[in-house]
């Protein structure tokens, strides 16, 4: 009754072998063929992770984590990472290669199930997880269990929409992920002549405007400022719509410590309606690493195969 | 194991007495005493619930609907009908006046869970209502529960918040209610000079601009469809958060019809990441007029008194 776990992401890609009590047994990775068309891609995704099934064994059923919003039918409608990738069946194209069910879902939601059971937001109860890196992703856990709503789409929130002060109408994911980061440093930069380390930089994105701000680079800090009070406005949203017992937040820009969550913290204390959504242990950092996506897909593939 | 089912608005109270079975055998309304002190106001809501009580008879249950975010403990923590009201312990109250255990909830949950049960949005899962008159409240039922989070608060569609083009953030409530499209009609009489027939009513509010957008004046359809751009900002922020089967709209601005709902349908065009968010069925009109928050206060006394 061992369990096949696949982390199929949009850098890297991870498989493991779990025994039926979890137990991580065999793991292995390699970076993700984005450039190639995705029967590429996937037949590589394929390739690596029979690494780490162990000589004639099968699994009993198939964990698999990949980006963006899913419809409960196993496609990946689209995701930012993946450009090119319209409804491919993933899911039914990994059960044919190992002969094998297979559960997939968004990385973030098998994250917070991960960070549920084994890490950051134990026992919460809704416990929400969002993950602020290259775009930002979202997953809820509700009375015990992933909640997806009706067709597997919730929650996406790097798609709560704000409007800016010219009329434009942007979603979370492009005023607060690592990549919006980058962006509107290089933006800042093209607009004016404020003095910048970043000035001297070959690659400006989310990672050295981070490294910047942690220099004290003032035009760096004002940015992932900007970042945080985006941020800290989406989290208003979900603490009024969810009542959380915690959010749990990981990904790159969750690094950046104080210097994202200290205008998270002043949004959120100028914005809710009642101090009675809010609670000092509410807001936690992750606590499960690189491999919260396999563990949590270990997770979800034991439960829905057993249902 | 007859029900009692207390509906206190901030206009009107609400009261009548429901058979086990749940039909409706006696039922009594009148206003509501806001100006009076918080006591004074309780007074009257318990004589108004005193006339559906069968002479000799006591409840088994009590359903209370009250307005605003409440904790779990039966606290109204405030509500934009009852300025002044800070923690009143209601549900106690009440609770000793009759030597019946009280069961209160939101307006907006009750009337979500009577729509669930037996309106417009019954077998959807999940279901959110919104009820979009003088403030915005909503509910949400999941899995055939209502869903209020860690403490009791949600959900609060009202408190999401969005940024204006000058820098000041505002919540949906005071940008699409009934409220907000008096006050905005208001600031736009005064701003210019444009001609309208607002500006021979005596009462400019959510009512007189309704009135006048019917009969085609331009400022009044403008001010809504103002409005219904907020509002479709914030049903694609539910959508994208809780893939909901259906969102159920009532209250006075559900009235106006397409006059608010075209600017809404509009936003979720060309704000969601994908059509599977979104259903030709998803937007639905309430169903249950008036009575609604007293048959899920009666639904929801029933249930959680033979938990």
């Amino acid at each position: 009754m061992a369990i096949l776990s696949i982390d199929f992401g949009g850098t890297r890609t991870r498989a493991a072998w779990f025994s039926h009590g979890l137990n991580m047994q065999a793991r292995d990775e390699a970076p993700t063929p984005v450039g190639q068309p995705p029967s590429a891609v996937i037949a590589r995704v394929i390739e690596i992770a029979r690494q780490v099934v162990p000589p004639g064994q099968k699994p009993a059923a198939i964990g698999l984590c990949a980006p963006g919003p899913q419809a409960a039918t196993g496609l990946i409608l689209h995701a930012p990472t993946l450009p090119g990738w319209d409804r491919i069946p993933l899911a039914q194209i990994v059960a044919d290669a190992f002969d094998a069910p297979v559960f997939m879902e968004n990385d973030a939601n098998l994250a917070a199930l991960a960070e549920y059971h084994l890490g950051a937001a134990r026992g919460a109860n809704p416990a929400l997880y969002l993950t602020v890196s290259t775009g930002i992703g979202g997953g809820a856990v509700i009375n015990g269990a992933l909640f997806t709503g009706w067709r597997g789409l919730a929650i996406e929130p790097g798609h709560i929409k704000f409007p800016l002060p010219d009329g434009r109408i942007r979603s979370l994911e492009d005023l607060a992920s690592g990549t919006a980061i980058g962006r509107r440093a290089k933006e800042r930069l093209a607009e004016g002549d404020q003095p910048s380390a970043l000035r001297n930089c070959a690659v400006v994105d989310g990672r050295t405007v981070g490294l910047a701000a942690a220099q004290g680079d003032a035009l760096a800090l004002d940015v992932i400022a900007e970042a945080g009070r985006w941020l800290g406005l989406g989290l208003v949203c979900l603490m009024h719509l969810f009542n959380p017992q915690a959010i749990v937040i990981g990904g790159s820009v969750a690094n950046l410590g104080d210097l994202i969550f200290n205008p998270v913290r002043e949004i959120i204390a100028a914005h809710l309606t009642d101090p009675a959504f809010n609670d000092p242990d509410l807001i936690r950092a992750a606590r499960l690493g690189d491999d919260v996506c396999l563990i949590g897909a270990a997770f979800y593939a034991r439960a829905r195969s057993e249902v």
